[in-house]
């Protein structure tokens, strides 16, 4: 049984030097990754494809830069409630240059699209690698002075359509996603549009609500996000959110290629 | 990192006072809920939201009473496994009026509908939440003496219908789906039908599976679950279960209030 | 609360015995199965249908050895995250005649199919049962020096289909499908291939993917699983992933045994 006892505090920088995932002890409550030696007790199998397809490549791979990958599998880790992972990935998203700004608007997002506890349990993780890190949040604005503009035609015409298809199914839906998310939520300036939309599409295929991409992506793609960025998120997502969720995705993520003219119809 | 020391019980009370979710330490091996101090480091804005829009707004708007909220609630955060806010909503939940007899008929409901696993572990957080309230179900009887009446004419017609589609699929599910969930679980006095139905809709809708929502909505309604709370038990699950969970059910949801007349299907 | 002290150890033994599911101490940040009386004090009804429906009647049932049993019970417990019954059920695979090895094969084989972290997750938990056992499969090879031979026809028609569907939409998932799934991780020894077959199915019905069963199953049958144990495998995933996962899962079942001739089309 791994103990977990003060005296072992000093040595936590020696033992994550000796591990794949350890990069800190996780918060009172959550699990601790496995050491490398528990990984070699366990799956040296597991182990081998965890430090060298992983780690070693997948993460090197071009098309997509190692901040995008960052946000890609926190959303992801962040969906599945894969906890173990997250004071790793926290800190490596960290040194990969997302802002701690960004990881609040990031959980942020997340509670909208898939479901309040999930960023709750992902707030009292990176609690503690912010106080690792002498990071504080506190000073950020809980509502934004400057909101981003909004572009009020095509808003509207969301609003009429779901008003339309979903006015008299839940009021309070209807109400909650215009004043809440599209005129409250998506116009926070502290994660831009391109990434907000990262964020979301990497939740979509994660939860398998692949129906819902085709918006999402469409929306990242208009604020920046390149093919071949789409494409390297579908290679990231496979490992992290599981081949089987990335094999119902890659239908809609074709069709939005397809609409917009980046591949044949036929291909 | 968080202390978990002895010394701070007696501060337990003081310190969820400061807080919006911490109502009680959490049981060895499972997360406490961030205090009010660590969600402003990590997340200025998802504190005011939790706060502003979920708490003082969502919980009290009219056209679904807050015993209700809780019972969805609760359904919702074990069926995704979200433990970090589990100890506040069990307590909440007890608060708006549900009794221990029905948190225990919850937990068994969503065992069948959603995997053991998940009520195991609701067992063993609600255990503390118990512990710490002086509640001790163990004097209850695990078969009812007296189970409710079934209709045999609607019994037998399900029945039947199960057993020609998937007879030959697996003789095992479908004599379960009939000893085990209709002819028992179903009857279990300890839960009004019409909250059953609730914490089974909840839980179809949480985990992604909106094609079985229109058996078990009709189900609900027919023992008297109004339109309007079912509009609203969509609202409070865009919360809890993610808006896109939502946003797949709401076609389901139309289509059984027009089959019951109460919506126009051009609508 | 419950107390989680040293001086407990020497008791484990007895205690387990009082217990449905508590087969030992979970370890640091792992949430510890809850006693017999624990489940009592919450829910007689969950503890009467865990003990008697599921342990007692469900385990025993012919048509599928304990062995499975144990292989499709892991399978989903990994795949939801459900932590809490993992040590009682990674000692009761153990028990049935899964080697360690094949624990090491299956917990690999589920990171790529349900998503890394839950590999991470059972590999920490896993990590304290081997300690406490004395096992340790430091020693196995992470790359098997003799892989399975592959049937080079199928593969290729595999991955002609995959590459004119998917090929510019995700070259990077294309690649490491064939690379390090169909050439590589399919083809270890460690775990049968009907058994790696039993564990993807297993997963894609717990993690709601019915429609990516059709390829598995058939995958599974072609290498001996037969149709009364494809049969139970229903059964035994209805109680572990849900009545509503199966029941989505029963049509795709229906359609495999109809076009391999075993059960009639208007059957």
């Amino acid at each position: 049984m791994r103990s977990k006892t003060l005296w072992v505090l000093p040595l936590v920088g020696l033992l994550s030097a000796c591990s794949s995932l350890q990069s800190s002890q996780a918060p009172a409550g959550f699990p601790d990754a496995p050491s490398a030696d528990e990984m070699n007790r366990v799956s040296p199998a597991f182990k081998h494809y965890t430090d060298d397809v992983v780690l070693e490549d997948l993460w090197h791979r071009p098309g997509l830069a190692p901040r995008e990958r960052s946000i890609i599998t926190l959303s992801t880790l962040i969906t599945q409630r894969q906890d173990v992972e997250l004071p790793y990935h926290f800190n490596k998203a960290l040194d990969n240059g997302v802002t701690p700004e960004e990881l609040s608007e990031i959980i942020t997002q997340l509670a909208f699209y898939t479901g309040w506890g999930n960023s709750t349990n992902a707030v009292a993780i990176l609690s503690d690698v912010f106080d690792a890190r002498g990071i504080d949040n506190s000073d950020l604005p809980a509502e934004p002075a400057n909101p981003l503009p909004i572009d009020m035609e095509s808003e509207q015409a969301r609003e009429q359509l779901v008003d339309e298809n979903f006015g008299d199914v839940s009021p309070g839906v209807v109400q909650y996603t215009t004043d809440a998310l599209f005129r409250d939520l998506w116009l926070r300036p502290g994660l831009a549009p391109r990434d907000r939309s990262l964020v979301t599409v990497s939740a979509l295929v994660a939860s398998g609500q692949p129906d819902q991409v085709t918006f999402h992506l469409n929306r990242a793609m208009d604020n920046g996000l390149t093919q071949e960025e789409a494409q390297e998120t579908l290679t990231q997502l496979a490992f992290y959110a599981g081949w089987p969720r990335v094999f119902s995705a890659m239908p809609v993520f074709r069709s939005v290629f397809e609409s917009r003219g980046l591949i044949d119809a036929d291909g």
